[in-house]
């Protein structure tokens, strides 16, 4: 049977619109709305996310007439609808009646209505107030046709640390654990004293003397994903029972640290994001194509949603730089390229009122002639010739590990330095591959890696017994395997493993360390050995952090040149001479012409060649092949010319190309082979 | 009927003295303060502001013993006194028996005695015994000879954010709205599903989750100034229902953002502010000036006080950069040509104990042969011989527009960039007029502008109808109008207004904008067109915030030269064919001379003069009209010469003075036409 | 009678080992443990110090057989125990089972357990139940052949704001100020209406709306340390009452804010310190000096302990640099020097488990075979080589007056320039001390100066009257006097005493002033009088504050040269024409050269030579004499030569050495006369 998802996009095409919140607006503007939506080609809006104070204006009472009207309205525009439940933001009247609904935070401050999310995921009296007018919602529009897609809460994030967190926190702990000895096993209690008598006597993270037990806090951000993540399954479950068939999800905001989504993606029947990049950054490109890469990562490679993005500058920073149209339409098409089905923002129209007022949308408030409504309108129109690309899939032959678990372990306090952040680390791997044009896979440690014939390992600090056997597998098989520093520290429980590090893979490095080194501020030099690379780097500098190590069994690639650890490995590279393939072990944080020296050579060794050789974005052209598909982004500002041999028909213009093609300044071209003549 | 606060200046010349605290001193001590005051030349002492302990050790006994005999000890000294109301710091035994006297913060920490301001405004325990103790104070004495000024409360600027707040806040609502339907309209409720049941639901803005409300948050401004000022307004009453007849007023704090001064300015009977200017801030006697007018504006142009400065260093800084007695002279000299007809201090003796021990005073801990009371003993000498100005206007033909609740609407989180900021904007505009020499009232929008030739709004956010109205009526009449960036962008309820920018006034602008845009942290070159301008500025360029503008019938002045505005225009400038001054618009922030260049094209086009030609501040001499006297300020660190056409007296020295005047470096004139010999 | 602490150095020689927690292993590791511990040299390990949850899982309840266990394994391999009591860190039953024991932070929030230290000091329940187990364990352990020391507590430094610590304030100001009215003189309640009631109405410092009161903020710190001292001595009197005869002592943490160790010394029996210096800072030698001249300062001389430092990096600062093998022995070997008869460390075993998982251990989680762990074993056989040292004195003719009493009343806000920090002065006075290589012992105000040639007060801002009368002996008798800025300011409850300052001895100094003044970010020029300096310094800078200052009956050595100060006195000398030593005002915060200048004035006028002529630190060779040993340390990055006339052996390589030794770079000797052959 074909994925659900896949039958929406069948049906409509790439999906092209936003969040839509009538509630704002009189019912006039609907109209006007409806007949603006068509003209920029928008097939699917979301509505309902912030509705339940006017669903229901006191407690028990409904109005969902006004909701009748709307869908209707859209319907009869041609125009489908992804209805959330409304339960990421109660009614001012929860939190007065049961304050007990209100999050707690980690001073013991109970947060107030005023604002949204006031509600704590461990609430008893929010979950069954969310769950009845879920229930209602679904009961009445299952099978409206104009719902095609159903919204399960907005950004799931919240974190409470009072008593009704407290109590469900035990409840958690008490089946992880078992008893309290297991507990105080797992949470190394001898330390400090902390040894627990009982379950009742286990609190969340609170304002502590000093440093808190660093598995405490690990298990209380498990506990807060999975008790958020249980809020949207029994939202999913109930609208499920009133006999919804089309997909239901809820929307993801990329490398967010409060839920993980390696967790939550097996419960959404399409994986949706929602990515804001930093105008300000110079790399955000990349960013954001390692964010896309995650979330085709996180659905095993089925197509996805980015399901809010601004249509020009955001309002939430100190400082919100704008987004050119250009821009606007590069970065909908990386995630397009990059397997998205839908390109979907943060709003349709710009609100009046509210914490949002200066948020950009689809029609600002100037209306619709202006930059970023025009942007808005040509990107309608790109997106309808798209429609082939639907449901199809992106080939890659290099994996990138990443998990939560291990994100959140490794940045517990009470560190060699601070300074080392996982997130730095992944995307620092990430960037030599996406200069290089190398189209990479985001994998969960302990998945299998059978289609890889590179991984990548930044940083999983956290290697448990499946990740270590993946791994090995891998190896075995014959593909490289490219180590980053603190990977392999801890267990599950975040206890440092003894003995040399990365104590479970030493053997399989070649190489192995004593002690982890941070480094002064001003970094030290490194030295690239002559003889053993693909691509000889120049010498580089190190930062932040790096370890004593010694090469075992390995080649040094790369040698601290002064400082605590002058003349000792940076760099090592395990050729084994039977089977197997080599095995990279970074242990500092080097420079980016080093890593990316290093990535280059083990890319040459795997040999793994760009997507699309010839045209990588490090000269200025991102390229990715999506099914038959080359998609082709100018992100330089002049013209480039790209060799692609064959025939090719580009779909954004319709035109033909042969062998070579000119994409102008911030221009894009996406071919598909050309149809016999 | 002359002004009462006439009256008093008519008695006493122009006062000058300061805060005086006999009870943390001996009687013998009082003996030698009235003495040293009448050597130094003080004719004023503010005494009791943090007496209400001593008078009310204990709850409801009384002691006013000692408040009889300073008062006589003073008058017997002739020293006229201002008197106190002691109610800005109640006694710790308040906070005690009365917790729901102390204010609760944002955070819902109760704050505690220990310090001073500990009360909550809307506490009715707290209101009862402050008013309580001021009618028992006014009995006693209203008709005491010494007393010539009353002073209620003392910087008024406490925040409740707990439950005694709460109650008041929903009654003011009540008031303000009417209706929880007006309520909900006006807050913008149906985003993030903040919709209120009822006024009982409402809460003042606390921890939330994220952004509070804009306009939950303005109100609370709102109320929490008004909730400051029925304090005083309680306390004043009581004092002229015991039969008191001369001024009474409270201290104001220049640019203070808790409270709406142009709503306080009615109920005083002469404005009177403390002045703290930074001394490490090389713009400061600009910024001065500023406040200076903005009090003289607050009065409709009558004289005021200057309440409190400090005769050195102050100590409430992370550092405090010491005042040297010639500044000290040049800023006193300043505020009474700026319309000040009192000169005061905190405080004439230097306390050793408490937190503000090293907060310079009148007499320092080392006594009277110091640097710092020579200059005092100087300075009062000076101001004996200005009593012919007590009583005189300042006159302008520039009015500059500030008001509180834009400001505070202007800065509600969640915005483009959060790096505009409206006082910043306010002195940017006030800053070239200073340099110029050109006098200038600060005026309310809304209030009439018929007296200007020229009309300054640096960034006026909420326009309303009074001052739309007002803005085109000193357009139709003529005078030249300059608008600055995100003026009129807001209704008074905080409510973006849709269509392009500025929505109210863009017709008489000339020119209307689609987009606010954050510039990138380097700024951005502009480019002034060759043609139009006064006086030709060379390139320059623009930081923090920019508009994406068309000229729909205006002269293009200024062009971005680069970046998402490239080639747009910067500055505009509506010339109408017909009758009606020109409209200047800049939208973004523009370097100093750029923005200097703007004003003096306005300067220029209506024709308005320096207040003494030739003598201006950015040549070292400030210079003001006051009534017939001159002012002339030398800021310069070197001799100038001023050309003053005619025969002067300078009142300091009482030399005469023909055509020109040279002042020594820091030095200072009051020029006053010569007497027929 | 010998000391008690001396008889177990008789026994032992110089300590050596550290914090050891078997709680965190398994008894077959403790096996490892002992004969690791053998071979690395440790003669004693500090045990217990974590355990109470151990001992006591449930009220009441008491498990000491594992302890039993432990301390036999020990002893049988020859190790001593530090026995603690566990009472830092309760188990988290504790504050479950009674709220009231954990502490309430400013703010108002109980913080919780999951870290430790979660104790309020004035805790009835808490201090009886840390007394019982106490008292089981001094029972069961009285006697212990393996227990040659008792350690108490851990770091005491627990602050409590709530009703326990109010109450017991309370109490302790009864005892202070006998009635209300001395509370209220001594704390200025005249300022702000603060006036108390009663002793009932008294609150610890919380949230206050602006500055709280400056004595009510001394008096709570003074509170806090004697609280935390009474905790300590409730305990250390119950290990006494049951027999203890060997010595109790708890471990300090240099010049840490919360707890006045002069008030502390005379209540241990061996003076402890924990020792951090941060690595990263290029003057941490000599800070670390400063702090050993402390610790053998609060012991009138005697040999104290090194009882906490780390054998590589910390784990607690943001970024915690690495301490070389070389870099540890230097700083071990300058702690014996300085008169350290100890060298422990913070712990034996790296933990794999909690907040310190990271922090660098003698054993790492790596082994044996490691730098580090080499480094330890090399440490202790030097260590084992210094026996004869032993129980020996450091002689120094320059005392350095310290205590905390000012410096908590020095930085209370409000003041003229928060940048002046009493440490910083503190440390800045005594560096180039450190450069010249002179002896310093570092004396309390008011304690007897009778054994030194030069007193150095960099800033004792409360000066009383013991401290005036023995700085007055001290130059009467002829020994110089080195006075620095803010001196002599207040008095003993934070009043400033009147008139011109340094109040109290300005006819000493021959110099007085009038103002303080904070000086512009960029400092101003010094100019330094040709004629009287011992060593001519060039011209040089004053930073952060400066006095306006009148040479009354001293020399002019430096003059400010610009600003508010210029041509005023910078740094005074007085020479008396009789008896007397000269005395030298410095009134700014020199740059290093040039307060480098004025003390080398002083040691000249004083005839103090360097402890080692030609060997000092300036030059890369620390050197100090210890009994009749000399230790040169050689912390330059070449060999050094060090003049040593007459013959010697090295105690650390048993060869003999003859008027010269050459250090390698970073190497050190202990050399000790040679005995006649």
């Amino acid at each position: 049977m074909q994925p659900i998802f896949d039958q929406v996009t069948d049906d409509l095409g790439i999906l092209y619109g936003g969040d839509y919140n009538p509630e704002q607006w009189d019912p006039a503007v609907w109209r006007e709305d409806a007949r603006l939506m068509r003209e920029a080609g928008v097939n699917l809006v979301t509505v309902g996310v912030f509705s339940w104070a006017r669903y229901e204006p006191e407690p028990g009472v409904r109005d969902f007439a006004w909701m009748d009207e709307v869908l209707d309205l859209l319907h009869a525009h041609g125009i489908a609808v992804d209805l959330a439940t409304p339960t990421a933001s109660p009614p001012p009247w929860l939190g007065v009646d049961h304050p007990d609904t209100l999050p707690v935070d980690r001073d013991g401050v109970r947060l107030v209505p005023g604002s949204r999310n006031q509600f704590s995921p461990s609430s008893r009296v929010y979950r069954a107030a969310a769950l009845a007018i879920t229930r209602d919602l679904a009961a009445r529009y299952a099978t409206h046709p104009a719902v095609r897609m159903w919204h399960v809460g907005n950004e799931y994030g919240q974190v409470d640390h009072g008593e009704e967190a407290a109590r469900e926190f035990r409840r958690w702990l008490r089946e992880r654990y078992g008893t309290v000895d297991g507990l105080n096993a797992a949470w190394g209690t001898t330390f400090w004293s902390q040894r627990y008598r009982s379950f009742d006597d286990v609190l969340p993270p609170r304002r502590t003397p000093y440093l808190v037990n660093p598995t405490q806090s690990l298990d209380f951000r498990r506990f807060t994903s999975d008790e958020l993540l249980a809020c949207y399954r029994e939202q999913r479950d109930a609208i499920r029972a009133a006999g919804v068939t089309v997909p239901v999800t809820t929307n993801f905001m990329g490398f967010f640290a409060l839920a993980d989504y390696w967790a939550w993606a097996g419960e959404v029947d399409v994986v949706a994001d929602d990515q804001y990049p930093d105008l300000a950054d110079p790399r955000s490109p990349a960013d954001s194509a390692l964010v896309q890469d995650l979330m085709r990562g996180l659905g095993d490679g089925a197509p996805w949603m980015l399901m809010e993005q601004a249509a020009g500058a955001t309002s939430w920073r100190e400082h919100n730089l704008p987004r050119t149209p250009e821009r606007l339409r590069l970065d909908s098409l990386q995630a397009v390229a990059r397997g998205a089905d839908g390109v979907c923002f943060f709003q349709w129209r710009a609100s009046t009122v509210g914490a949002e007022r200066f948020h950009s949308a689809m029609l600002p408030h100037a209306g619709v002639d202006t930059r970023v409504h025009r942007g808005v309108q040509r990107l309608g129109a790109d997106l309808a010739r798209l429609r082939p690309v639907a449901g199809t899939r992106v080939p890659a032959r290099t994996a990138l590990l990443f998990d939560w678990e291990s994100w959140w372990a490794a940045e517990e306090p009470g560190r060699v330095t601070e300074r080392l952040r996982t997130l730095d680390q992944v995307r620092a791997f990430y960037r030599p591959l996406w200069d290089r044009g190398v189209a990479v896979d985001v994998v969960r440690p302990g998945a299998s890696l059978d289609a890889y014939d590179l991984v990548v390992v930044p940083q999983t600090y956290v290697l448990d017994d499946a990740a270590e056997a993946a791994l090995r597998k891998a190896a075995a098989r014959g593909a490289g395997v490219v180590v980053g520093p603190m990977t392999g520290v801890a267990d599950g429980n975040a206890h440092v493993v003894p003995g040399r590090f990365p104590a479970r893979v030493a053997d399989l490095a070649g190489a192995s360390g004593e002690e982890w080194v941070a480094l002064p501020d001003a970094g030290v030099a490194v030295a690239a050995e002559p003889g053993p690379w693909a691509e000889l780097p120049g010498g580089g500098r190190a930062t932040v952090h790096g370890e004593l190590l010694r090469a075992d069994d390995a080649t040094v690639l790369a040698t601290f040149a002064e400082g605590y650890l002058a003349g000792l490995p940076a760099v090592t590279r395990r050729d084994p001479e039977g089977p197997g393939g080599s095995v990279w072990y970074v242990g500092t944080v080097l420079d980016e012409p080093l890593l990316g020296a290093v990535l280059a050579d083990a890319l040459a060794r795997c040999a793994i060649e760009p997507a699309v050789p010839g045209a990588v974005a490090a000269g200025g052209v991102e390229a990715v092949v999506r099914g038959d598909a080359v998609f082709l982004l100018n992100r330089s500002d002049t013209a480039r010319t790209v060799a692609v041999p064959g025939r090719w028909t580009d779909l954004l213009t319709g035109r033909d190309v042969a062998d070579a093609v000119t994409l102008p300044a911030h221009d894009a071209a996406v071919l598909t082979p050309a149809k016999s003549s």
